[in-house]
């Protein structure tokens, strides 16, 4: 099984390691980093780097698609170069993903042209715009597509993705290797939940960051 | 605030990336991901790099010290250079904190002598033979000290981290922004819950694990 997570510049690094962590460990799983070149591609804080051993088109029909989100989604809207791999690979995979504002790539792709997917909570409306009709579930299921909601949402995503892809004893298995019994101290997770300061405290931090990414100093 | 995660060869992708997930937007952080020499550090299964900016001691003493676990974390544990400067960056470090069998390094470089901690849970004798009392606590705190369980429990270490460092409102603004509201599908997150079939399962795994980078063929 061959899973390719096309990365991009100011990807979020969770996005993508979250659900690669998770599917790593299916029997016969080859995950595949790509990028728009072999080398290093830098995450959304361009601190953290990860290296893609080759470019997206070295793999043009894998069986798994995992498309990460990140602040660099945006620019990348109306790269026909991107979009037109993700389109072709779509066609044959046996499973297109998403995580986080993955989600508005594969829209802008056309792959979620009138069905449910969902994104981070504060891209919701963009969703929207690019033709998807936006859901507030972590995981969504269309068929083959399945989109997650943000970034931690990738290892839920996953596991719900290896029960299909490979049963639920293997899913269970990849669940305990990676201890993944979350006990978050806060009941924070979710914008219905968290202090109302908090979500706005996360709205303003989003809104700079996208007037920065748009304006670069 | 200075957070330096060290990495070494073999080491688990998640158990870095978590945490540098949740601290890296926290005020005034700065994460530096730092290997033995600087350059690509691959991961446990050899497929996935993540770029060390330089060497562990190109930062003698971080405010915060994360130390990922991973397969290769056991070639390290007599390595004087590696716990060598594990034992200076804790003595002026504000926090030091590992996930999964990170531990066992802080242990073999003398930090958890007496103390309580937690690690994969199928690393717990482990733990008990470089000197730390285990604990099945998902995250425990001795002071200034934090370990984690296995992989994925470095995410809530993290959060309760940056409650300490940062305050409760600004942890919880990052577990909204990573969206941090865990849905597994399954509960099969620890040993104590798991189906027994698939407790063996990822036993038997990893023992194959640890044969493979004993043996290497």
């Amino acid at each position: 099984m061959e899973i390719v997570i096309p990365l991009y510049e100011r990807f979020t690094a969770l996005d993508a390691v979250g659900p690669y962590q998770v599917l790593r460990h299916l029997p016969e799983a080859r995950v595949r980093f790509l990028g728009p070149e072999a080398g290093t591609i830098m995450c959304d804080d361009l601190v953290l780097g990860l290296l893609a051993e080759g470019r997206w088109e070295d793999c043009g029909s894998p069986d798994v698609i995992v498309v990460p989100g990140g602040i660099g989604s945006r620019a990348h809207l109306a790269d026909e170069r991107l979009l037109g791999w993700l389109r072709g690979a779509h066609e044959t995979s046996a499973w297109t993903t998403s995580v986080c504002t993955g989600s508005l790539l594969l829209a802008a792709a056309g792959i979620l042209e009138g069905l449910e997917a969902t994104t981070h909570w504060l891209a919701m409306d963009r969703l929207a715009d690019l033709g998807a009709r936006p859901s507030r579930q972590r995981v969504v299921e269309q068929g083959k597509i399945i989109t997650a909601a943000g970034v931690s949402s990738g290892i839920d995503m996953a596991l719900r993705l290896a029960e299909r892809a490979a049963g639920t004893e293997a899913a269970q298995a990849v669940q305990l290797a990676i201890e993944y019994d979350p006990q978050p101290p806060f009941d924070a997770g979710s914008p219905d939940r968290a202090p109302a300061a908090v979500v706005e405290l996360v709205r303003r931090a989003q809104q700079a960051e996208e007037r920065t990414v748009a304006n670069p100093a």
